[in-house]
Parts: structure tokens; sequence; C-alpha cells
């Protein structure tokens, strides 16, 4: 008998643990081309929010009463499928459950020579790392002379863009919430940190950015985008990915002040994208990627929760800033 | 003796009369590769409003107590250049006065064998066509698959995007503030128009975009903006030449609410643009628009105030919507 966890309400603004139930799952039995697999380690992602409300995007709506699901490596343990052996890990998107069978569609065989822990492929070298990549190299051209600003520098994505924008010799200035993110922004190497809680962050812009910002890569909109935008040089390259300040909002939330006349003054272009339209850059980034991690000039920076039932828990976590890089579930560990 | 509006006052808010006073000038005698211009014909814009204030802009200030300056198109009355004789037209930036003296630096001298009106080499063929062009062609990249909206539509920029998206086979509505200015979408070819004055802006833009706005041409911000903003497809393009609903705002107007979000789910892109970036395209521009004004394809589109003392109240009206597409003044007439 399996366990799964279900959406058992729509969360209403910040989500909840009652917005989850854990339910018992009778095991399927396999069919040809199936595999029996058990999750090693889930990802938990900011973006899960907008799959629990039933508005239109880009990616189908969780029904109440099914399965979560979200990326996830895991082990096969029966296979009815060619070329998926038992003991193989894969990568794909996994129900939250603790058992599962699964047809081979839309899994990925890691590599069976693991240079790094297999976890980093649901991080640095997975979508969080190609999300940083695709925004900072292949549409915002980084280069030498960029001054970049990153938006929630500590999580998931915006650690590896500021390993990334230090790799292809930029000054790079991330903001995070809390003293202990902003001491890992210094051990990443970036330029500076600023604690968006501590300081007034419009004014600790204007120290780190005299002559202002040329790249600004946003992960978290609000407030930190309004003050990100007014202090972007001419001919500024704004990169979008996410607004986790506004997941949970009930209404519409205010917009950045002056935008419109200022993104005409200032030449300024604002692009939004989403890594799943990019993903034939992943091959290149994942060569590249690999061997940054080799020659010891990219880390990959993880929160681990412990055991598949924190899975709701390490969600929820995100959106107080809980994680320092990326946020994971360990399934397999029966703690706590 | 000629004449000369001078800033009296850097303008609050809307601009007033009383921002400007009209005083006598010396008239300088000629030097060496010099010019004495009588004015034709004046170009008003909205842009010029920004160089009213002493905020940090992409043109210098205009400086209390001295002349206002414009593009305009003049006759050459003396000449000590060469490559100018008396007679000739020529396209420059002028002070708002009477005749004046001037070096032959940024001034164009206007084909002679001249196939439409001098002043359309202030509008249409000149830097609001280009910036019509610009926007629509270059960076838009308009094609007959496009649903366009442009705002300001019956402007001097508005109405030639309008003609151009038409030229380029796309579907187009615009927005103008009345209906007599929305009567002349209709005759330009617009798809159709909407008087943003009289309807529900938002729920127009429902009826008119089923399908969403793939192209959106802004020229006003605020809430015209926003409306479109959240209309759009995914991977659509926003492209802003100029947000006139914001130029006398002393504080800083409300942004676009929920952008960061909407941007990165719809994958949009926001580019803002000035023209005098683009020059590279005038020639290119000139003598396509030329040929469309030969077919009838493109039309010119202007509002003609008399009288070169008409000047101040010209440019003031443009905050009201007193003009119906390109706004200009007739300097050689001494009406009223």
């Amino acid at each position: 008998m399996s366990q799964v966890f279900v959406l058992a309400k729509r969360p209403v603004g910040v989500p909840e643990l009652e917005d989850f139930d854990l339910v018992s799952l009778q095991e399927d039995s396999l069919g040809d081309g199936e595999l029996r697999i058990e999750p090693v380690t889930f990802s938990v992602d900011p973006y899960l929010r907008g799959r629990m409300s039933d508005a239109r995007s880009y990616v189908a709506p969780f029904e109440v009463g099914a399965p979560i699901a979200s990326a996830g490596i895991g082990k096969i343990m029966e296979s009815r499928a060619e070329g998926f052996a038992v003991g193989d890990f894969v990568r794909g998107e996994f129900p939250w459950a603790s058992s599962f069978v699964l047809g081979t569609a839309g899994l990925w065989k890691l590599p069976t020579d693991l240079e790094v822990d297999p976890s980093a492929y649901l991080g640095v070298l997975g979508m969080t790392g190609l999300t940083a990549y695709v925004g900072l190299v292949v549409l915002g051209k980084v280069t030498a002379e960029d001054e970049v600003l990153v938006t929630g520098a500590a999580g998931a994505v915006g650690s590896v863009v500021g390993q990334l924008a230090r790799i292809f010799g930029a000054r790079v200035v991330g903001s995070a919430g809390g003293s202990a993110k902003v001491e890992q922004l210094a051990k990443l190497g970036f330029t500076a940190g600023i604690d968006y809680r501590s300081s007034d962050f419009a004014q600790a812009l204007d120290v780190s950015f005299p002559d202002g910002i040329s790249l600004f890569f946003d992960n978290v909109g609000g407030k930190q985008f309004e003050a990100g935008l007014h202090r972007m040089k001419d001919f500024g390259r704004i990169l979008s990915c996410g607004a986790i300040s506004q997941y949970n909002d009930t209404e519409l939330p205010p917009g950045p002040r002056g935008l419109e006349g200022l993104v005409v003054r200032r030449r300024l272009r604002i692009q939004g994208f989403i890594v799943s339209d990019h993903q034939s850059h992943y091959r290149e980034y994942l060569s590249k990627a690999t061997q940054w991690i080799r020659d010891g000039q990219l880390q990959s920076l993880e929160t681990i929760a412990d055991g598949f039932t924190e899975l709701p828990t390490a969600f929820v976590s995100l959106f107080s800033g809980g994680n320092i890089g990326k946020m994971l579930v360990n399934a397999t560990s029966s703690a706590p």
C-alpha cells in the first residue's frame, strides 16, 4: 500500500498544510512499457502554487482530490519497459506518492557515471539551473561589462544566476531575506549581497549600483522589482522568470510605479520567460554546467527536508523563505 | 526685430500659456557658414514636455529664460553656407522664433522635386512617421498574422502605426478620445476604433480582441496600458514610445497591476524605444513611405494651427487631445 498527497482544497492566499491530504493508494500492477518507481528526491518549486489555482496558466491546474506532482528523482524497482532496468535512476514529473507506476514518456535516465549527487539534476543541473542560464546567458546575453542585479539570490534559480554572472566576469549583486542567506551569497562569489528585510532596499541599490543596473534578473516582483526598475541604465535588460511575492495575492497587486514613461526614456527591455520554452538549450547547459561543477566554479546550493511526509511543509515554507538554494525533499528517509 | 518664445518657468503638472514668454530678439548678423531662416512650419510634440522639466532625460532640458525649440521646416532667406541657397527649404531643430540665424549642423535640405507638402517631412515622412515604422516594423516585426492594438491612434505616431499595420496585412484596432477621432481611424483603414472616453475600455478590448493582442504599440501609458497588457496573447510584444498620460504627473503614477507575474506567465516582451536611436532606418523608411503616399496607401493626418504666436497654445492643447494626427503650427500666417 502506497501513500499519496492530494490537493484537499485550492489554497486561498498563502498555502497551508490543510490544503493537502495524505491518502492511501492501491498499488497498480505493471502494464507493458511501465515502471514501478520509488522516489528518492522531490523538488518543490514556487511555480506549483500557480497549478493549485484554477486560473488560466501555462500548465494545467491540479484537480482537487487528485495527486500533486512535481519534478523528482526516483529509483526503478520493477520494469516492463525496454532500456529501463531495475536500479536505474530516472528524473521525471512524479506524483507525491511513496511508490507509483509510470510509463516512460517524459522520463530521463540519469547518467550512470554520476559525478554529482543525483539531486543536482533537480537543481543546478536541472530545471532551475537551466532557468538561470536561459535568462542570464541566452536571453540576457550577459557580458563582463554587465552590472547585474538578482533578486531571490539565495533561491534555487538566483543562486545559479549569481554564480553564472561571476563565471562570465560580470559584477553581480543579489538580494535575499536575512543575514544567513546574505552570507551564503558571499560564499558563492557574489560581489555583494543585500538583506532586503533589514535594509532600505532602494537605498542599498543606490550604494551597490552607483552607475545603475544594466541587467536585472528578477524572481520576485513587487517592491524589489520596482526599486530595481528605477535604477536601470539606459538600454538595460530585465529578465523575469517569476514573481514569488505575488503568487499568493488574492487580488491584483499594485504595479511598478512610473513604468511606462521610464521604459521609454531609458529604452528598457523587459522579457518574461518560462524555462519549458527553452528546453533546446538543456544539452548545451548540462555540458557546460557539469564542467563548471568539476572546476569548482559552480556550486549546488540545497535545502533538504527529510522524509516523504514533509512534502507539504517544504512547499509551504518556500513562501516564507524557508529554503537556501534549491528546496528538496529526501523521500527515502523515514525521518522525522 | 525678431520675436522668440522663451520658457518663463518650468511647468508644474499640465503646461499653461503662462509658462511661456514672447520676447524680442536682436537679429544676429550672418557669420561664415551660417544661414538666416524664416520658419514655415513648426512641429509641436508631447516629448517637449519632458524637456521643460529639469529631470534627467535623454535630451538636455530647456533653460528658464532661454528659447524653446522644436522640429521645423524653414525657408533660407540669406546664406553664407555652401550648398544652401536662398529659397531652399530645410528641416531642423528651430528656436520658436519668427526669424533666426543658424549653422548648418543638423539641417536637412528638403528634396527640390517635392511631391508632398513640406510639412509632411515633420510628420508622416519625418520623426513621427519613423517612430511608427521603427516600433511596428523594425522592433515589432509586424506580420499579417498580428492582432495589433495602438493607443493614441489618432495622434501623429498612432495614425501612422495603424496605416502601416494595415499595409502589412495585420488586423489593427486603435483607441482615441472622442467620436470625431474614431471616425478618422475608420477613414485611415483601421479595422476598428475604440473611443476610450465613452466606452469601458477593458470591455471594448475584450470585444475587439476575442483571441488576445499579439502586438501592442503604446503611446499613452496608464489605464490603457494596463488594460492592453492584461489582454496580451502568449509571446506578445509591447512597444512603448511614449506615455503622454503621465508626462504631467507631479508624483510617480500607479503602475500596471500584476505586471510582473503576467509578463512571466505569458512570456511578454516590453520594449521601450526612442526614435533618435534608430535614425539609421530613416532613408529606408522615407523611400518606402514616399511610395506608399504615391500609391494612396498612406495618408498624412495633420492639425494645423495658424500663426507663429499660436505655438504655446498648440503645444498645450496636445495634452487635452486637441490634435488629430500631427500637430503643426503654420508660422507664415499672421492669423489669427
